[in-house]
């Protein structure tokens, strides 16, 4: 395997064996990489945007191979939305695509004089210009790209937001389609890559074949038996094959943790309206899909399509945390219109959760009413054509609460708290608390327990974040739940790698990223002081379980303990 | 003496005395009023503008005395600039006036309906409604304010940018002619009072007499001591007042370290037209000021006032810093222009270094041209206002630098870097690496020495911050020099409040003070990582001495250890 080093400022491109010396180096994949490379390259008090910030983009160390849902890709550098480090995964096939291609990770810097494409195939690494797909739409951009390039590639791209260097653009990955619909969304990883003047990167796999493991007969087995395992996991594969992400809508609207209305309820009076039976009810008359796969060598299927009412495509994919953030924090009850605004934040690259959770806070300034769907609509084209607004919103939810004035600001670490809301569901509220990527939607999910009880929350979150960490290094999905059985992937990743790895070697990777990144946010200047939930959750009362955060701070305190 | 709490909430007032318990309570004023009551009774994770972030006024403990140059008001909260604990320091008549009210702290918490005026007199305290001066400029209310209250009265006011919660919005002071001519500007102090719906304090002394002193026969000797030690104090008194902090303006250039140009250059080629001579030279055929004193009991008489062509007033103060950043660093050679600027300025209520630094970034994108004085005004008529482009102005630095995708961003904390380049003045840098008030003007200067060797430097800024922190609690101006001779003041001190206090005990309080200021800020998330100079100071010479900041982050690191 590979790393490939791109000189932005020079035009120069390299590659390099990617040296693997300890023994948890054998995991070195994904976010591990970005951590890795951030922490022991980089100058943490480095701008975002500068050209000393690298933006780097690593597959697991699975990817490639037929590991089931393990072609995840990490897309990463120092986030200009939260200042700290920033690792944001994504589906799609470019995961697979770099691993077929023996490339372990991509780290790229410096700043180009004119906007170009990064092209890597069996052939080589190129760059070409990229004028023909500037300021373009996303959609519209790949469609040219595979004009030009063929439709064997995978593409990763920024929109306008990201060539505009928007703290909360996105990366975008193309699905097995084609479409650029599955987004590294979080952080601003959009601004990175678009400091570069990279405005996207191609990847052809063509000629190449799955890698292959080091004992290959007993990685076989173990993928068999991984599979089974996941298929057998309970009732969620089936629940994510037939509803998707979209089935948390319900769940969470009735324990009252689906943020609603500006963060102000947890639930919503028009779940019926967003949430699955109704996505269901509208893709069997208008032909839409559930149990999609979103990248090659998925078992799980939970993506979607989603069409209008003359049954065309209108976006893919509608996720839990698109429905709450354009939906319920919106008081939108209106799945066309939610679809249309996720189709536009992915063709202009900017985060649903961090846009809609933006829009929400307007409530306070009489700047959007909830329910207003067309106003909505109307803020996401200001994004789209880069008017002043466009830029405050597209700057996320902390800048628009300090260009209005606004002093209950849903983030944390500068980044907006995700959909499961963190008073309803305290584990989730001790992640959002403590991750060192901010408050975000797959940090370390605590779904299990005494949701309400602030008690044993620390160590949940804990137990969770240190597994979810170590998951993003091997590419897997989140979604095949071996977070909750990481025993069964081991002897996988032995086969692979040719190892004797335990389950605590594991652990232990994750625990070190999660060391990592923090010390990287120290260094960067965001404290110990900065893990904690916004003061008005530890006050307001959530309707309707009426919860506040009460897990103490002693406690959030400690969570770096390990 | 005593507190005044205000709950702008229920719109209830009281007073209490004022505890002092311990040994270096007795210098319990100013900014260590600030510092012990965040520290001590505010949790440092509340929001900025929310109505559990106090505002706080507090003179020094030696406001309303006979003690020469020492009636200086703090001004300060939690900064919606910074995030940060804010102490922003300010001259005028409120000072006085609070000190022989005896009120030696005023506390407003909570948030109001209306937007209301705070009166205190002899009489009591009193909420009255604001309306009749709402949006308008500072020094149109300041007149509608003084038809309604009297001529004798003191007046503390936010302008446009402060109803608006603009983080980069100050509190004005009137000075003895009852202008809104003295700014607490920095870190956006005007937003917490605007918060709280209190457009403005009026404090009328009428009745009042001076604060006599515990041993008054010691103390009347210490006064007059202290005065001669002012005056024959080097060199300094006299240019002070014969050319105020203007004269600033061809020292720095001639060091290489006048802010020039956004950061990029240390000297200006249109100094001759906006130092000291070519000011003393107008007010000569216009009728302006040099030698103004701006408060009450004031020995240094370092302000000014410009007039226009025409022999009008125009505004006071024209300080060094203004300008540097209305001037120097936007290329703007014309003293006219940033006379009108600066009017405007404290007439919106914004802080004109802050202003400065954030349009001069603007020209990385294209959006300003040094020298371009009509777009300057302009921009600052957007902040008026309170456009689109207004508001982001308004925000500050950052988030002008976020909002429009810029990477060199001369900020430290959040706050821009003040008008001695640190580069230049390596002292000043490691002032502006460290200080808890983020890159400050005031927190600690270092002149001496050789200015561009890196050795040595944090141990003078160490020294002067603790010596200048500690003046602030007294009401003292820093340019009492008072940070050189710090001996002198003791006796006036201890006789004044019946103490044996002593030098070490001063620097003490200095110390204690920045200590809390430090765990406010730890508290507050913004970790040691956050102490240093932007990158680009690092790396990029700076003409004409072509130096870098070059103190290492070690030393940076070590700046607490006291």
């Amino acid at each position: 395997m590979n790393i490939v080093k791109v000189d932005m400022t020079e035009g120069v491109v390299g590659k390099a064996p990617f040296p693997r010396p300890g023994r948890l180096d054998h995991m070195l994949g994904g976010r591990a990489v970005i951590d890795r490379y951030l922490t022991g390259h980089v100058s943490p008090r480095v701008h975002p945007l500068s050209s000393r910030s690298p933006f780097i983009v690593a597959p697991g160390f699975l990817a490639g191979s037929s590991a089931p849902s393990a072609n995840r890709l990490s897309v990463g550098g120092k986030s200009p939305l939260t200042g700290g480090i920033k690792e944001a995964n994504v589906g799609g096939t470019a995961g697979s695509k770099l691993g077929r291609l023996a490339i372990q990770a991509l780290v790229v810097e410096g700043k180009s004089s004119q906007w170009q494409l990064l092209k890597l195939d069996q052939k080589g690494i190129n760059l070409d210009p990229a004028d023909f797909v500037m300021g373009l739409d996303n959609y519209e951009a790949c469609e040219r790209i595979r004009e030009r390039y063929g439709k064997k590639i995978g593409v990763l791209i920024i929109g306008p937001a990201g060539e505009r260097l928007s703290a909360n653009s996105t990366v975008a990955a193309t699905d097995p389609e084609g479409r650029p619909s599955r987004h590294a969304a979080r952080g601003g990883v959009g601004a990175i890559m678009g400091a570069k003047r990279l405005k996207g990167i191609v990847i052809d796999d063509t000629g190449t074949t799955l890698r292959r493991a080091v004992d290959e007969k007993a990685f076989r087995a173990a993928v068999k038996a991984t599979i089974e395992t996941m298929r057998s996991g309970g009732p969620y594969g089936e629940i994510l094959r037939s509803s998707g992400t979209p089935w948390f809508v319900d769940l969470d609207n009735a324990r009252g943790s689906l943020q609603t209305h500006n963060y102000r309820l947890g639930s919503f009076d028009k779940v019926n309206d967003i949430n699955a039976s109704k996505f269901i009810e509208l893709n069997k008359v208008r032909g839409g899909t559930m149990g999609h796969a979103c990248s090659p060598g998925c078992v799980i299927h939970c993506s979607n399509i989603f069409h209008d009412a003359g049954g065309r495509y209108v976006t893919s994919s509608l996720e839990y945390e698109t429905l709450t953030f354009l939906g319920a924090n919106l008081g939108i009850g209106d799945l066309d219109a939610i679809a249309r605004m996720d189709r536009r934040c992915d063709g202009i690259g900017i985060d649903t959760i961090e846009t809609g959770a933006a829009i929400g806070i307007l409530n306070d300034v009489g700047l959007f009413d909830f329910g207003d769907a067309a106003r909505a609509e109307e803020l996401i084209e200001e994004i789209a054509r880069g008017t002043l607004m466009g830029r405050i919103l597209a700057g996320g939810t902390e800048l628009v609460a300090k260009v209005f004035g606004i002093d209950r600001v849903p983030t944390v670490k500068g980044q907006a708290i995700a959909a499961h809301s963190g008073r309803s569901m305290k584990g989730w509220g001790v992640t959002y608390a403590t991750s060192p990527q901010g408050a975000d939607h797959t940090a370390g999910p605590v779904g299990a327990g005494d949701l309400l009880n602030p008690k044993g929350q620390v160590e949940l979150s804990r137990n969770s974040q240190i597994i979810n960490t170590a998951l993003d290094a091997t590419g897997f999905c989140h979604f095949t739940f071996m977070y909750r059985y990481p025993q069964v992937i081991m002897p996988m990743i032995n086969a692979f790698c040719g190892t004797d790895l335990t389950i605590e070697d594991f652990l232990e990777l994750g625990k070190e990223m999660l060391r990592q990144e923090r010390a990287f946010n120290l260094g960067a200047g965001i404290g110990p002081g900065a893990d904690g939930m916004p003061e008005f959750t530890k006050t307001e009362p959530l309707p309707p379980t009426n919860a506040v955060f009460d897990v103490p701070d002693e406690e959030i305190q400690g969570f770096f303990n390990f």
